[in-house]
C-alpha cells in the first residue's frame, strides 16, 4: 500500500472529510463557484487590472471553472469508477505460469495527465504508467486504470504522493496481487521569469523544465527478487519511457517546485504583517495580503484543508508567481519610457550591413500569462526586420528584454505578437515581422485537454505586409531553423 | 464558404432537422439510448455471442454510450460555442501591416480529434490545423477553434466534408476575414483482417493505415496570389505537419474507406433479399439482414438521416466488418480442430538448434475487437519459446495464423495473450512467453480520450514463469527490437 496505511483510505476516497467541513460553510456548489469568482476578482485587482474590462470580464468565471475542473478528483472515488468494470477472466493453472485473470502482468503506458502543484498551484504535466497483476480470476477494464489515476491527478498534488495514492487506491478498489505506478512529471521552472535569460530554444523543448520521476508499488511488486517490478520497468523501456529505479519509493522530492526556494511567512495569517515589514508601500502590502487571503479562500472553496502542512505557504507562493505579471500601465504609449529603454540600447553601429538586408533573431523564449484563464503560456518568438540604414541592427539581448517586457503581463498571444512588432517598427520602420509559437496551458490542462496542440501567430508590417516574397523568405528561415533543431 | 452555401448552415448548425424528425418517433433521450442498446444486442446475437455472459452484459450500454458521445456534435452549434469568446483586440493601421484583431494570421496546430467514418462507422483519427485572419478588431478564444472542430468531428463524417464544415462554421460564427482548415486523417485498413499478412511492425506504425489529407478555406485564404494560404501552410510545415496542396479543395476522396470496395446492395431494404440470394443458409441470411436493420436503427436513434446517400450502404458495410469477428465456438477446447490445424504445420525439423535455445518471433501484427466496446484494438504480438527437442521450431507464418485466429473474435487483450501462450505451450511445453502491445480505440476515441496511451500484457509459462532470467532475456530482446525500429 505504499506510504499510505489502510487508515488513510477514507481520506483518499474522495476527501470526504474536507468536503463535509466545507459544506457547513458553503451551502451549494453555486455559492462555492461564486466565492471563487470573487476571490479571482481580488487577485486581478491586486495585479492592477480592471476586472471589468472586456478581456477580463469573464476571467473570474473561467478561472473558477478551471480550478473546479482541475480539482474534481476530490469528489470522485476510485471504488465508484472500478465498480461494474471487473470482469471474470480465466487464468492459468498456477503450476504452469502466469496469465489472464491470475498472475499475468497488465500495463497501461503513456497516459497523459495534468495535476496542480500543491506548492504553487500551477499545473504540471504527467506521463503516467500503471501496471497490475490480476488475482481471483478478475481483470479490470483498461480505461479504469487511467480514470483512477485521473481522480488523484485532479487534486493539489506532488508527484510522490500522487504515485502513492494512485497505487493505494487501485490496490484497495481492485484488490489485485499487486499494483505498480510510475510517473514522469514536468513542472515549469519559473525562476526563468525574472531574468529573461533562460535557454529553451523550441516550443516543445522541455529539457529546461523541472522533471521528476516518482513511483509506488504494492503486493507482488514489492516481493524479494523484484522480478515483477523488473518486468514492469522492462515494458516501460520498450515504449521509450524514462523511469525511476526501484529503490526510491516514497522519498520526498523537495526540489521539485521552484517556488519552494521562496521564503514563506510562518503561516498564511502572518502574510499581511510580513508584507508590511517589507520595504513596500503599505497599500501594496495590504493588497498582497488580501491576494493571499483570496487564494486561501479559493482552496477552501475547492474543499481543501488549508491548514494541512503542504499547503501552508501555497497561497503566498501563488501570489508571488502572479506578481511576476503585474501590470505597469503598459500599452498606453508604445514610445513611452519602457520602450525607450529597450530601443536606447537597440541601435548600434557595429557591423556594416548591405542595404535592406533581412536580419533575423529566432527562437527567443518567453513566458506569459493568459488573461482569459490566468494560466501560463510559453514558447518562442521569431523576429525578422529590414533596414535601409547601414550598420543598424538590434542586439539579441535587447530583443530578449523587449519580448520579456511584453510577455510578463496578463496577455493574449495575438496582442503580444502585435506589440512586439510595433515596438520594433517604431524604431526601424522599413519592415518588421514577428511570429510567435506557443503552448497554452489553458488548451491542454483544462477543458478540451488538447495535449500537443500549439498556436502560431503572425504580425507583418511594412515591406513584410506588402511583399509576399519577403514574408515567405522569413517563414522559410523559421522552418529551416526548426528542422535543424537549433 | 467552401462547398457549403449559406443555405446549408441551418443543417450544419446542429442537424436540427434530423433531430426534430427523430423526436417524433422517440420521445426521450433515455428511450433512444435503450433503442440503441437493443440494436447492439441484436448485433451480438448475429455474431453468435451470448449477450448475457459476464463480459458482454454491459456491452450494449457501453456501445450506446460510445456512439452517443461520438456523435454528440449533432446536438451542438458552433455559434453557441463561439458566443462569449469573441474579444476586442486592437489591430494595426491597415496602411502599416497586419496583426492583432485586424489581419494577423492565427493558427492552432496539431489538434487531435476523432470522428466516425460515415461509410463504415469505424472511428478514424485526425490531426487538425485551423487558421483564421481576425477582422473587425475581434479575436476568438483559441480553445474555441478546437471546440468547433470537435463539434463536426463528432458526427458521421468523411475528411473532405469535415474540413468544409469546420471551415464554413467558423466563417459563419466568427465572421473573420477568412478561415483555413487542414486535416491529416488516418483510417484503419481492414482488408488486412482477412489475410493476416499485413506488415506494420510496431504498435505506433501507422504507415500501413489509409491516410488522407483534406483542406478547406474561405475569404482571404482563397484570394489571388494565395499568400495567406501560403503563410498558413508554412506555419504548419514549421511544426512538421504534412499538408495538402492548395488546389484540392472539395474534391471527393473515394478510396478513403476500405469498406468502399465492398459491393453493397442497392438499398438497406434490399439487404435481406441480397443475403438470401447468397449461397448461405437462410438462417444466416436472415440473421445478417436483422443485423443490418439493427445498425440502421442505431443511426436513426442517433438523429441521422439514414436515407442520405453517403449512409445508404453503411449499415451493410459495418455488419461486414463485424462479421470478421464472428465467434466460431472457439475456446471450448484449445486442442480442438482449429488449434490442430495450426500445430500441424507448426512442427518442422529443419534447422538443428541447440538444447533449450530460446526462439523468438517478434512484432506479429494483429487486429481484434474489444468485447466491452465493440471497438477495434490492434498492435503486435511477441512470442518467445524454449524447446529441449532438437531441430524443433515454429514457422512465423504458423504463429501469424494462430495470432490471427485468436484475435479475430470479440476479445480482451488479457485473454488473447493467455490463449496464444497456451496454444503454443500445448505443442511445445518447455516454456512459452507472450507479450502483446496494443492501442485500444476504446481508450483513445471515446470517454477518457487518452491519445498515445497503449497497453502491454504478459503471459509466462513453464521456465519463463519460474526463471526471472529467462523472462528478462526475452523482454530485453523485445526492447532491442523496438529501439532498432525493425
Amino acid at each position: 500500500m505504499g506510504a499510505l496505511g489502510s487508515g488513510c483510505l477514507d481520506d483518499l476516497e474522495g476527501g470526504a472529510k474536507w468536503e463535509e467541513e466545507a459544506t457547513d460553510l458553503l451551502a451549494s456548489e453555486a455559492e462555492r463557484a461564486l466565492s471563487i469568482e470573487e476571490a479571482v476578482k481580488a487577485l486581478l485587482q491586486g495585479l492592477g487590472e480592471d476586472h471589468e474590462r472586456e478581456g477580463l470580464r469573464r476571467t473570474p468565471h473561467r478561472v473558477a471553472e478551471a480550478f473546479r475542473g482541475g480539482t474534481r478528483g476530490y469528489k470522485q472515488k476510485a471504488k465508484d469508477i472500478v465498480q461494474g468494470a471487473l470482469f471474470p477472466e480465466a487464468g492459468l493453472n498456477p503450476g504452469v505460469g502466469h496469465a489472464g485473470g491470475v498472475g499475468g502482468l497488465v500495463v497501461v503506458r503513456d497516459i497523459n495527465l495534468f495535476s496542480y502543484c500543491e506548492s504553487c498551484l500551477l499545473p504540471f504535466s504527467i506521463k503516467c504508467h500503471v501496471g497490475y497483476v490480476p488475482s481471483g480470476g478478475r481483470v479490470v477494464g483498461l480505461s479504469k486504470l487511467s480514470r483512477v489515476a485521473d481522480v488523484f491527478a485532479r487534486r493539489f498534488q506532488d508527484p510522490k504522493r500522487l504515485a502513492s495514492e494512485v497505487c493505494a487506491a487501485l490496490q484497495y478498489s481492485i484488490n489485485p496481487a499487486g499494483v505498480a505506478v510510475s510517473l514522469q512529471c514536468w513542472h515549469m521552472k519559473f525562476s526563468h521569469l525574472c531574468d529573461s535569460n533562460f535557454t529553451h530554444s523550441t516550443i516543445s523543448d522541455m529539457q529546461s523544465w523541472g522533471t521528476v520521476l516518482a513511483s509506488s508499488r504494492s503486493g507482488v511488486f514489492k516481493e524479494g527478487k523484484n522480478s515483477l517490478w523488473d518486468d514492469f520497468t522492462s515494458l516501460l523501456k520498450v515504449s521509450g519511457a524514462i523511469i525511476e529505479g526501484g529503490d526510491t519509493n516514497h522519498s520526498h522530492v523537495s526540489s521539485w517546485c521552484p517556488s519552494r526556494s521562496l521564503e514563506v511567512p510562518m503561516s498564511n495569517g502572518d502574510c499581511a504583517r510580513n508584507f508590511k515589514n517589507e520595504k513596500t508601500s503599505s497599500t501594496t502590502a495590504v493588497s498582497q495580503a488580501s491576494m493571499v487571503a483570496a487564494v486561501a479562500s479559493i482552496l477552501h472553496s475547492l474543499g481543501e484543508d488549508t491548514s494541512r502542512k503542504e499547503l501552508l505557504g501555497t497561497p503566498y507562493r501563488y501570489v508571488q508567481w502572479l506578481l511576476n505579471f503585474k501590470s505597469y500601465n503598459w500599452g498606453l504609449d508604445l514610445n513611452s519610457l519602457d520602450i525607450c529603454k529597450v530601443s536606447s540600447c537597440v541601435l548600434k553601429d557595429g557591423n556594416v550591413d548591405s542595404k535592406n538586408e533581412m536580419k533575423t533573431e529566432l527562437s527567443i523564449p518567453f513566458f506569459s500569462l493568459c488573461e482569459h484563464h490566468l494560466l501560463p503560456f510559453h514558447g518562442v518568438v521569431h523576429i525578422g526586420y529590414l533596414t535601409k540604414q547601414e550598420g543598424i541592427y538590434i542586439e539579441r539581448s535587447a530583443l530578449q528584454q523587449m519580448v520579456h517586457f511584453f510577455a510578463c503581463k496578463l496577455q493574449v498571444q495575438e496582442r503580444l505578437t502585435r506589440q512586439i512588432a510595433e515596438a520594433v517598427y517604431s524604431n526601424l520602420n522599413d519592415g518588421v515581422m514577428v511570429v510567435v509559437e506557443a503552448h497554452h496551458n489553458c488548451m491542454i490542462s483544462r477543458g478540451i485537454e488538447k495535449v500537443g496542440s500549439n498556436t502560431a501567430t503572425i504580425a507583418a508590417l511594412g515591406q513584410f505586409s506588402s511583399d509576399p516574397n519577403t514574408k515567405a523568405f522569413f517563414l522559410q528561415a523559421i522552418a529551416s531553423n526548426a528542422t535543424s533543431g537549433v
